[in-house]
C-alpha cells in the first residue's frame, strides 16, 4: 500500500547531456510543467521540483503557476490550482534536501550501472524518495550528487528506445502508486 | 504475449467535446504528433492516427513528417524517421475502417456504460483493435460511429481526476503492451 506524500519528482534541465554525450542545459517547456504537474497530481506526488540554474526560467515558471494560482486562470479552471500548486522551481538539484532528507532515484534508458531499483517497491523502502528525470539526451550525473541507485529502465518492445520523459514519468507513476489491482 | 501490429491508436480531434458540454473542434499540436508517435513506437504499436476535419491542420502534420523523413530533420535525428513513420492524418474516424476491420475501444475517464474492457486482457480478443483518445474534454460518442466497448478508465490516488492524453496513452500502452514482467 503507497503512502501519499512519500514520493516526490524532479525534472532537471542542467547538468543534462545533449546529443554528442556533452554537458548541457535544456529550457524549460510550459508543457513539461503542466503534464509533470497533472501527472503528479494524479498519483498524489508532490512537490515537482524543476531544476534550472537560470533565473528567467524561473520567472516564465512563476508567472505560468500564477496565472493559474492567482490569475484569471484559477477562476477559468479552478482544477489547475490543485495541480499546479505542487510546482517548485530550484537552481540545482542539492537545494531539495533542505525540504526532506531525500532519498535520490536517477532514471535513464541506460543506466551505468547494476543493483537497479524496481519502481514496484520504492515504497517499501524507508524514507522520502526523489525520482530524478533528466530532460535533453538525460542527467549527466557525474555533475549531479551520488544516487541512491538508478530505477529499472522501461523496456519497450519496439525499434524505438526512448520515451519522452512525460511518457516515462506517467508510467513509472502508474508502476508504482496504481490503486485498482 | 501481445502481438506486434494488433492495436492501433487514434487521437480524435472532431468530435469532442468542450469544457462546457458542446461538440468541439480542437488544434492539433506538434507535441501530441511527437509524443504518441514516440510512445507507439516504442511499444511496437502502429498506425497512430490524427483525426481532424480541416486540411491545415493535415498540411501541418505533413510539413512536420516530411522534414523528420524526408527533409533536414532525417539527416540530424534519424530515429524520429522510425517514430513518425507510423502518423497518418484522417478527416473522420470511420476512415480508419479503410485499411483494417477494426473494433473501436473508446477512451474516458468518466465513461458512459458497463461492461468495460480491461487493457490487459484486449489482445486476447480476436481481430484488430483501434484505441481511441479524444482530446478536448473527450469524445463526442454521439456523433462517432458505435463503439466496440470502452476501456476502464485509469484510476488515479489524488484529487485530480484527468490526465494529459499523453499520459493516458503512455500507461495504457505500458499496461498491456509490458513485456518484462
Amino acid at each position: 500500500m503507497s503512502r501519499p506524500g512519500d514520493i516526490a519528482v524532479a525534472l532537471v534541465h542542467h547538468p543534462v547531456l545533449n546529443r554528442l554525450g556533452e554537458s548541457s542545459t535544456t529550457a524549460i517547456t510550459s508543457m513539461d510543467v503542466h503534464d509533470f504537474a497533472r501527472t503528479c497530481a494524479f498519483y498524489d506526488v508532490t512537490p515537482v521540483y524543476l531544476v534550472h540554474p537560470a533565473e528567467g526560467m524561473h520567472a516564465m515558471v512563476h508567472d505560468i503557476c500564477d496565472y493559474w494560482l492567482n490569475g484569471a486562470g484559477a477562476k477559468r479552471n479552478p482544477g489547475r490550482r490543485e495541480v499546479l500548486s505542487r510546482i517548485r522551481v530550484l537552481h540545482k538539484l542539492e537545494e531539495a534536501q533542505d525540504d526532506a532528507p531525500y532519498k535520490l532515484w536517477y532514471t535513464s534508458a541506460a543506466p551505468p550501472q547494476n543493483g537497479l531499483q524496481d519502481i514496484e517497491t520504492l515504497h517499501a523502502e524507508p524514507g522520502s524518495h526523489l525520482i530524478v528525470f533528466g530532460t535533453g539526451s538525460g542527467l549527466d550525473a557525474s555533475k549531479l550528487p551520488p544516487a541512491n541507485g538508478w530505477l529499472r529502465p522501461i523496456k519497450g518492445i519496439g525499434k524505438v528506445r526512448h520515451l519522452s520523459v512525460r511518457a516515462a514519468l506517467a508510467i513509472y507513476l502508474d508502476r508504482c502508486r496504481r490503486s485498482d489491482r
